[in-house]
């Protein structure tokens, strides 16, 4: 049982990227930044006569890597009420690989493991932020992937998530809950 | 008095851009496909002793267009419940333009422009693309930017926008509105 | 084929009552006024030994008269952002008539009807009327009625919803897309 | 310092209500179950020439009691995806208090003090929930009353909630936090 997770953020050391190594903190986990790789937006050919063609970046790599865990963390600044347009241009790309013949079994593979959401922001995130949860309910449901939950932190300065208590009581509750399910 | 048109899908003729020339046909507008230019994400430097440094791609120049105009079109497919990817590339460097003392009258000029959000998904959009729309509210909120309406098309395959009266008789009635306020 | 229509509001010939009329001229509707009737709020006795206790009150009959129609309206202003108390008091009953032994095809009868909102509010409710959207959405999710569209309207003053164009125009489309069905 | 809770369920000892005692417990509390009163609906008299007309129901008194107070908590199960009926139509005559010559200063002691919402819901009210705390971020921007803070917790059957360790912590945190306030 093994845990993955996907940054979409750019800063190091970071208000989310804090947040969420508190909830994994000890555990055995995988740590993808988006930031490092290259990964193409997608070119949508749904409809196209020859369909979706094959696209030499990172992306199935990281695919590939995520895969091979039990728990996929979703770790988003959150930037103008969303996810980051990094994070988000990885999620698009999802419509390809469900039609890629290379992974046929994507939502079957996806429907065995559970998903969360972390995010922290610096206006109302309480508040301002619950359609871009709304929106990962959606994308979760659609690609059949269990939301087992989310934890949305407040700050703006690096180190200001350190002040949400609240915040950080949650992360806490989700790395004992991640260590019954790990161990 | 004239409309800049932002495109953030990737379709030659796609519905969204179907229905989005239905809305401006006949007017003076100028149109920006994302995907013709290069914008790199944003990385968050708002708290870095040097601030934002200066991005080499075609971010300034679309914004230096954009802001010729009076009306504003956000026209987005509807890709996993939220605008695609490359728009929200673009909407996320307004963090930086924010800071740049060569914007710095930039929010007094959008204040002065009005926006409108066009999109179409396929699946339940006048549902499911609710989170998007009250996440638009939120960013031209914040940036000062009027809202001025949307419209929300239903479609798949390119063409099936034009079965989607409902879509169609919006677009023609926000055109009329258009020519009024541009005559 | 026939409409119900099951108004939350209190005003004679408000803007949201105007509105609906617009949507419904002509075709065969029965007409019901919640504020004309005598509902209690549900009592919660989903989980006592005994169930729920019959209420004497109107609205069994009006359920009676509901189902007896193909398409339900459900035409309420947009108080506080949401439906009006009394309407949300008729919807908080389902629960009951959900285990009604004298309703066991509650909803196997309701998934064969379609439902519209028709909604009016003051407050930017083409925004902020949204998550009201959101809920109706769940709520015909859950009972099982297909949720056929809504109309937003804007306006505070009786009279004002005349100058709401866009909410005409789409109360005349639903018209004529009632009377295609009803033919 | 003193806290007024406002309930809107119905059975004794449900859930949200063992919920709102796990948050408020050894505090100095008023509570206010709205099941023991009679609130008439709103009857929308805002642009008639005689303006609203004294309603003889217990809604005035409530008023008064709650404005005694520095936190006011709406305490309300989940109801179809939203506040209880019963809870709407409290907050509905509010528009009505609005106008009342006897409450000029509504808003102005409003804004001096904090609202928190604790909700309990049995259809993944994590995510379902959601649009009914967008509803209280309105519904408080619009009065203004700053939104202190919300707990959604998880459950049906009465004594669910004690098996939401997510909830029960984030209720003391609660507790300490307005201990915090009121000594």
């Amino acid at each position: 049982m093994s845990i993955a997770v996907i940054y979409g953020g750019t800063r190091p050391d970071g208000n989310t990227e804090t947040l969420t190594k508190e909830s994994v903190q000890g555990l055995e986990v995988e740590e993808i930044h988006l930031k490092d790789y290259f990964i193409e937006p997608i070119v949508d050919q749904r409809h196209t006569s020859e369909g979706f063609q094959e696209v030499k970046d990172d992306y199935n790599a990281l695919i590939d890597r995520i895969l091979k865990h039990d728990v996929i963390i979703f770790s988003t600044p959150i930037y103008w009420y969303s996810m980051t347009g990094r994070m988000k241009n990885f999620v698009d790309r999802w419509s390809q690989t469900l039609r890629d013949p290379k992974y046929t079994d994507f939502k079957d593979q996806l429907s065995r493991k559970e998903a969360y959401v972390i995010a922290v922001g610096g206006d109302q995130p309480l508040m301002k932020g619950l359609p871009m949860i709304q929106q990962f309910h959606y994308i979760f449901d659609f690609i059949g992937l269990p939301f087992a939950g989310y934890i949305i932190g407040e700050g703006n300065k690096p180190g200001d998530i350190l002040q949400d208590q609240k915040a950080l009581i949650a992360a806490e509750q989700l790395r004992k809950k991640l260590k019954e399910v790990i161990s």
